[in-house]
């Protein structure tokens, strides 16, 4: 058992694109302390471990090393969690195959645990989100790519060596455009961040739109604002299309979608919606028991899922 | 923990779509002895249960009340497992939103678990067959339909209200023919029995061939034997795609693929393998640990599975 006093709580990191953060998060779920850095990814593995080393040091000389339950650091890559070592990572290769977690445990003198990120994103909306009333949820990330979590019994479904949740990459369109994973009619290249803005090209829009900027020409009636909202539609249906397959498989009660493009729900998720209810008969028969929702935490999620993964593996 | 001597059984009992079977199974998975008759699901409620509880019965009156350790029964359709109701069965309608777990074992004295009767499948390829090496597992049942069953840390995972798995109405075609489910393009009509003999039709190789029999087309030198490969060849990429989903969303070490379209694996497998890797960067990634693979006990898996439940239940 947890002995829960006010002193207890636990450092989650959060390895981003852009940059490094990291929070002191108590037993119930109230944030500390939150800290961010940038993060040069290019300067490689000793300056990432050392960023991610002395995050984790400011924090603990504040909060003291009597309460803290763990370390969990969340990490954009594959993870063989039992070993703790990252197996694939595009954004951070050089920390590929080597024992992170233990080179980690031994700098800071205290366990630390690896986990995905879009893993412990699951995991936070699970523990502090909008999955906080469910026992299983599927977390679907819409950034660059598309990643996802899977929460199955409070835990989160890692796959044999950590590669579940892969849902970017599931085909919506068979004999659609061709993706860098060898596939193609990926997901990925349909709802992501990098989709709208690739959308946005095609259809003339602009060069280098931003999903938000896309969400923003979608509210104008004029021929761009029915080009973007296209563009939505398409996202949406594709969306659908993974949705529905997922309720098929898991028929869990709880479906979350994270991401810079959740501002222009009100553009995707009616076609989102309509598609899953026509491809799944799982969902129209449970409707009242399934939810497709936004995700509550942002980009906390992360943080929050991370702090948590020490008190799960304590209560094992 | 379960004592374990030679006197330890459970029975397991799997209501198919022609005949009711029932076995008993000792604790190290002996089949001890197994009984079948045939269901006339037309007669009703009372003669099913009627049959269920006198197959039960017989075996019970052989091999003792002693060492009995629980009773399991495999149905086709939706169980809310917790509360022992069948919620949808097209086969039998009339055991819909009855408490058949609870009036079985009234009559029976003793206590009865319901599941799917593909879940118990995908548990009985775990306990005893082709799945026993592994604790994480996919099964598809390739029949009349497509069902499915998932073993996830040993467990059975059945979803919010027991619909998990249902592997048969995930999309592979988006623009597909119309399926009886609402959506079109399902798996179901692709690779299926069903779906080879309505191929076959197509093809003008036949009004009602079996699977079988296109099977042993397939291996003829003719016009007609292409036309066969040509069935199986879409039959196995249709497989190969939803594989593929499956395993970047689950990344389990093993699925299983069951069902008389089994003897024409020489004919589907290639093309079901060759997209499998185009269709999954996870598989190509895992291939020396990721298998897919024949299950290994043909129809008495699910008696296996079945008999299983009780166990299972107590080691919780």
């Amino acid at each position: 058992m947890i002995p829960e006093h006010m002193s207890e709580y636990a450092i989650g990191v959060d390895l981003g694109g852009t940059n490094l953060r990291a929070a002191a998060i108590d037993h119930a779920g109230t944030l500390l302390e939150k800290i961010s850095a940038p993060t040069n990814y290019r300067e490689g593995r000793e300056a990432v471990l050392g960023d991610i080393v002395s995050a984790i040091d400011q924090l603990r000389a504040k909060y003291g090393t009597e309460g803290l339950s763990g370390i969990g650091v969340g990490v954009p890559g594959f993870i063989r969690v039992n070993e703790g070592v990252i197996t694939n990572s595009n954004n951070l290769p050089y920390l590929e195959n080597v024992p992170v977690r233990d080179e980690l445990t031994r700098r800071l003198g205290a366990r630390v645990i690896l986990e995905n990120d879009a893993n412990a994103a699951a995991l936070g909306e699970k523990w502090m989100g909008a999955g906080r009333d469910v026992e299983d949820l599927v977390l679907l990330t819409l950034g660059t790519g598309v990643g996802g979590g899977i929460i199955s019994s409070g835990r989160v479904l890692r796959g044999h060596v950590g590669m579940a949740g892969e849902f970017g990459h599931t085909t919506v369109v068979p004999t659609g455009n061709p993706c860098g994973c060898g596939n193609q009619g990926c997901l990925e290249k349909h709802a992501s961040a990098t989709a709208v803005t690739a959308m946005a090209r095609l259809m003339q829009l602009g060069e280098n739109l931003t999903a938000q900027q896309v969400c923003e020409l979608a509210r104008e009636q004029s021929e761009a604002g029915e080009k973007a909202r296209t563009i939505w539609r398409v996202f949406g249906e594709a969306l659908g299309l993974t949705l529905a397959t997922l309720i098929n498989v898991f028929n869990f009660p709880l479906y979350l979608l994270s991401g810079g493009v959740l501002p222009a729900w009100e553009f995707f998720a009616p076609h989102m919606e309509r598609v899953a209810q026509q491809r799944s008969f799982t969902y129209r028969a449970t409707l009242a028991e399934t939810r497709i929702a936004p995700a509550a935490l942002g980009n906390a999620a992360g943080l929050f899922g991370a702090a948590y993964l020490p008190w799960l593996e304590a209560a094992r």
